[in-house]
């Protein structure tokens, strides 16, 4: 479908495309780096990392697009202010002619990895043209996938190892959804209740039933009793009961607790219960102590109702304060929840908009160098690293990253002592000696070459949630935390941070 | 594909609809409503109301979903937590059987339409299952669709006039950017950058050059004004310039003239520059004085960099007080601005979470009548408005919309005095007397009857522009007003509220 094709794509980025081919740019060598500027700011809290996500759909979307003849006849139908076709038969001639994205190739940062702002999470070398239409789709898959990983990835923290189940279909922007159940899996959600997603990206979906169940027993005549027997009856070794339809406390939990009774002299092991509204921590601890009573201190207790990171925490807390009270204990109860977490996850609450940008470093010249690139601002953090480079990250001798690194292509740090320099403000530096690294990590691999995939795993999600396990427990406390957290550390090294300053002293020259 | 079918869905719904299936409710003929809570609130600033979209394509994608052989196999690939089939095979059947959305009936507001909160803005007629599996799907379309094109109407109204473009692809979430681009048309933009969906809805798609085109004459050993030339060169009708990739005043501008005055030596006439950066209401009005001065009074000035309703009229407010001091007149500047808007636009900056919800509201009795369904909530403004209703817009002798009334299915107001009842609080209740009142408009129209669509015009973008812009000249001044507006009534009928207090008395009771 033309919409979801390479015209899936902002109308400049084919203007200036035509002017390279007309120019003899089009298929000069080009790398452009994609980076974001700014950790998430969710007003009330601030994210200290992200978790990349996003690059296994877009390389699956790029082996299979180009310019086929409904995109020519497109292309063909625009015409200038004066009616005249505004893209040339010759232009697109080439187009067709061309490799497209078989002409690309890739390095970046796997999916689920740990990633900071400024850094280059990804670079495409490409003929300039391919490199220039790959920009819009590129930065629109990439950028929400991110924010939506980085996002469950703090949700997940904040549960403190509870199950997080993904909710947000209904509230999601629209076939987004599909990409927000795939980012909360890489950010570390056990699962999701979009049902086609989870099936084609191998896990069982997650849900019992809505209100509405109950709602249809009572309009016809019956209780929510009925309707929880009914789906006891339907469901005798899957039974999760939403009990807040009535009243959590006087009908819900009561209600279940019949059931699951019922259920457990048939001989089956009720799941557990869902709470929708109100106290949900206060609910939480009461309906534990109706459980624990009934002899169900295994039954699981869903909460769910516009949670995100920072009510998640504030309900742990308030159960470590009020189950005493209750004789619940509060260690056993944390144990026992699962956190139903939707519209907060799925829209990234608080930072809808993603700042990823892909920026333009270097052009191969005819004689066949390279030459860096340059853009400048009056602000100095948005002024792009320029030319080809190498991202690693350094590990302190207690093997926790210390900082990220940006060095130019030719360059590995590893094994001698490694000089950091502030991206901006260039008089800014420091060393670390050999004894105080433990480890420096190229933490970008080449995903695609000359369009074909070197690497087989870039779109496995297992492999992407194992990554971002493994990366926070190497991540300091302090860049975890959900508040204002510590800033992480990227560094270029002198040599990158000399062309820098050269290139933005020549161009601010004569 | 399986996640664009019916199975793009929460998993819930399914588990409920075999359950209807079990109990002999599946067939029984039930209606939900459409409704959303609250109007956006984006934090210093807040909606006043809404405008409706998203229905044509809910509708087309209605028409060509049902469960095929994927769909089936998927629901047989689920397990029970003790390894059987969670989806028994004459459920499947039943399912392959049904008509599918062909029983669904809907009557809904029709696209680019003002409407407001608690209002059922659309409602599904349809066998308990169908409409049961509309939920998520219907919610998921219809939620983000109308709270881009709400925004992008503020957008509108803060432009005052000026043309807006929808400019987000790239941070917009994922494919939804396509919805956005629809949402915007409709919400009121010029046009949008996004050159497919752009196509596929009969738009000219919007666009030039980005500053990565300069880079590369710079980086190629050229400057601006040679990337420049190159770009009047290919388009010299539609010569519009970026000018801030070096410096907007002291290069971008001088360099843009120069151009366009060669440009106007060999007949054409250049259409403008584009301004991304920088004190924008300041840039434009020192480049309009700049581009008078040479003789292209003419050229438009687009500004883009972070715009939202709220900075755009900032802008405005302040080209009225500085441009006088420049010699630029300010009325002449803001007829030639317009406005490029993107990720605050695509995303709902401020608010990105609709609160849309479909909730049952009535359900046939096996003898053939209806019994009305309700939710109790504590919160008197959460219980939904029982029973099968109409939806009517009551205008005052001025013709400005005054309230929107809900009656009961069998009720016109029409031609005799109103009485208006607060949704929540019933004994809070005012009369229109006939002489108050020019017009009552039932707002809702039959979309889809028993599957066959009702409305040919149901997804055309041009007819719900035209409505939002009729139903905005019909609305008080101070509901649109961007910054805490005015509350528009919405009543209830004298019968629908005695109903409603009757259910929720009936619910409480003994």
């Amino acid at each position: 479908m033309l919409t979801e094709g390479i015209l899936f794509t902002d109308r400049y980025q084919l203007t200036m495309t035509q002017l390279y081919h007309r120019y003899g740019l089009a298929e000069r060598t080009a790398q452009f780096d994609y980076t974001f500027r700014s950790y998430p700011d969710y007003g009330s809290h601030q994210a200290g990392y992200c978790i990349t996500a996003g690059l296994g759909p877009l390389l699956d979307w790029m082996g299979r697009t180009w310019f086929g003849p409904e995109e020519r006849e497109a292309l063909r139908a625009v015409r200038t202010s004066t009616g005249d076709r505004l893209f040339e038969e010759s232009f697109i001639d080439w187009l067709r002619e061309s490799d497209g994205f078989g002409a690309a190739s890739i390095w970046a940062v796997p999916e689920g990895r740990v990633v900071h702002p400024k850094t280059p999470i990804l670079t495409v070398e490409a003929p300039l043209a391919v490199a220039q239409l790959l920009e819009t789709p590129l930065l629109n898959r990439l950028n929400y996938a991110t924010l939506i990983a980085t996002k469950t990835s703090r949700v997940i923290e904040a549960a403190g190892g509870a199950a997080v189940l993904e909710f947000g279909m209904r509230r999601a922007p629209d076939a987004a959804a599909n990409v927000a159940t795939r980012s909360a899996l890489i950010g570390g959600a056990a699962g999701s209740s979009n049902f086609a997603a989870s099936h084609r990206l191998g896990f069982d979906s997650k849900g019992t039933h809505a209100h509405s169940m109950v709602q249809v027993f009572m309009a016809d005549a019956g209780s929510e009793l009925d309707a929880f027997r009914a789906y006891a009856e339907v469901y005798p070794d899957d039974c999760l009961l939403l009990v807040d339809t009535i009243d959590t406390l006087e009908s819900g939990i009561p209600n279940a607790i019949t059931v699951f009774e019922e259920l457990r002299r048939r001989g089956h092991r009720p799941v557990g219960v869902r709470l929708d509204s109100g106290d949900l921590a206060h609910l939480a601890v009461r309906s534990a102590a109706l459980l624990d009573e009934a002899g169900f201190e295994d039954a699981s207790i869903v909460l769910s109702s516009e949670l995100d990171e920072l009510t998640i925490w504030q309900i742990r807390n308030q159960i470590l304060e009020e189950a005493g009270g209750y004789g619940v204990d509060a260690d056993r109860l944390l144990g026992r929840l699962v956190y139903g977490v939707g519209t907060r996850l799925a829209t990234s609450h608080g930072y809808p908009s993603p700042d990823g940008v892909f920026k333009l470093v270097a052009l191969e010249s005819p004689d066949g160098g390279w030459r860096p690139a340059i853009k400048i601002s009056e602000t100095p953090a948005k002024v792009p690293d320029p030319g080809r480079k190498r991202l690693w990250r350094v590990y302190d001798r207690r093997g926790t990253a210390t900082a990220d690194l940006i060095t130019l292509d030719d360059h590995d740090p590893a094994g001698r002592p490694i000089r950091l320099v502030h991206p901006s403000y260039p008089e800014v530096r420091r060393m670390l000696t050999a004894h105080q690294v433990s480890e420096v990590e190229p933490i970008r691999v080449q995903v695609m070459d000359g369009g074909r995939r070197t690497s087989a795993g870039a779109g496995d999600i297992e492999a992407a949630r194992a990554r971002r396990a493994r990366d926070l427990a190497r991540l300091d406390p302090g860049v975890r935390r959900l508040v204002n957290p510590h800033t992480y550390h990227v560094s270029l090294s002198p040599e990158l941070s000399d062309l820098k300053q050269d290139l933005i002293a020549g161009f601010k020259g004569p």
